[in-house]
């Protein structure tokens, strides 16, 4: 059985510019690592689409059958992860969306407006996490039994294509 | 504290005609005041497109951070208010509708066919309830504590944009 | 009470290839009988957009009001019928998939990478299932009870229109 490659990337304009502290990315290594993965790339960027594209993208050509995103995924202005995701995928996951929210909600009713998502981009399973670091490791953890198998599928390229 | 400012609009050919007499208007309209919130506007609009995103704009300008809408949720063909939304939506939130949606199944098994959903507009709320009163009324009670904080959110306007 | 005239189209590359039998639509059409629905129209088609179009509105025309495909709701890059339909329909209903996926997942961790849907399409109500036999007549069982109402809401073509 291979190891499952993951990227970590997060998003946030004061993390990117040093403003403060990237928390929800090393909490997510954690959780990563926890589970017997490997973390091969991280990154922080700031909340713009084509920034947080080209990070995916850069990690799926590293090798990352998984990429997680924290941050970006709340209704503010900035607020543009899911609809950077969305522009490079193939298919969206609607699953993981839903089962993040319900699980949410029961922690925490604000998370009703959570637009965490999955989908798949360039035969890898993006998904994105809430910012908050405990938003986020817990998140992941409601969606991780299916996430091997869906990377092994995600990855599965025919012949010609 | 700011007072919830709120706006409720009745999506209806029939109540906008004078054919019979508008029930869901009123019923969320006294949801909301139980609420302590305050209704500074109210309209009852046809079923079309252009007439409800009008009222719905209109609404923002006089200030309303939140704007319920009652009916055109359905599936038949003049049941077009999730599309009038969403064509001048920033962002949707998926997480209202599918909690609408989930609590309205343990009342009644059609709920699965509602289209309720909650976007930003222009910097508000909106969210479109059924067409029943007890249904409108009930919705609106599934997700309201989420309310205030998207609410606030949602005005959240940066100095330029 | 009319019966339900109901159509079942396996969406299957190996199956239209006759490289394996087909069990999802025999084991569809067993439980659409057993609910007193009548099967009037069967076929199998490869995993192709337009073929899987053609052939609901095709079932459509021989007037089928329950469409019911198996088949094409997964990952994989084949899968495209959750795609096919959304391309033709007018509306999508949201409730049946999120119904779908999260009755599925409480039998199957798997079924989070569900891609199940309904929508409508030239007044009918098609129903995209799993591609296995049990998870197609499982999740038709999750949904059937609102499947006669949203038929006959689906067949109310107005005079004019």
């Amino acid at each position: 059985m291979n190891i499952l490659r993951v990227g970590v990337i997060t998003v946030s304009d004061r993390a990117a510019q040093g403003i403060y502290e990237d928390l929800g990315g090393p909490a997510l290594v954690t959780a990563v690592r926890a589970r017997g993965w490997e973390v091969v790339a991280e990154a922080v960027v700031p909340d713009e689409k084509d920034r947080i594209q080209t990070c995916i993208r850069s990690f799926v050509r590293q090798g990352c059958g998984l990429i997680l995103t924290t941050g970006g995924t709340g209704i503010a202005l900035r607020d543009v992860t899911p609809e950077a995701i969305r522009a490079i995928a193939r298919v969206e996951l609607p699953g993981f969306g839903e089962v993040m929210r319900a699980e949410s909600m029961k922690l925490t009713p604000n998370a009703i407006l959570s637009r965490s998502l999955a989908a798949l981009v360039d035969g890898a399973l993006v998904i994105a996490l809430p910012g908050k670091p405990q938003g986020a490791v817990d998140c992941l953890g409601f969606v991780a039994g299916a996430i091997p198998h869906a990377v092994k599928i995600a990855a599965d390229v025919p012949d010609s294509c």
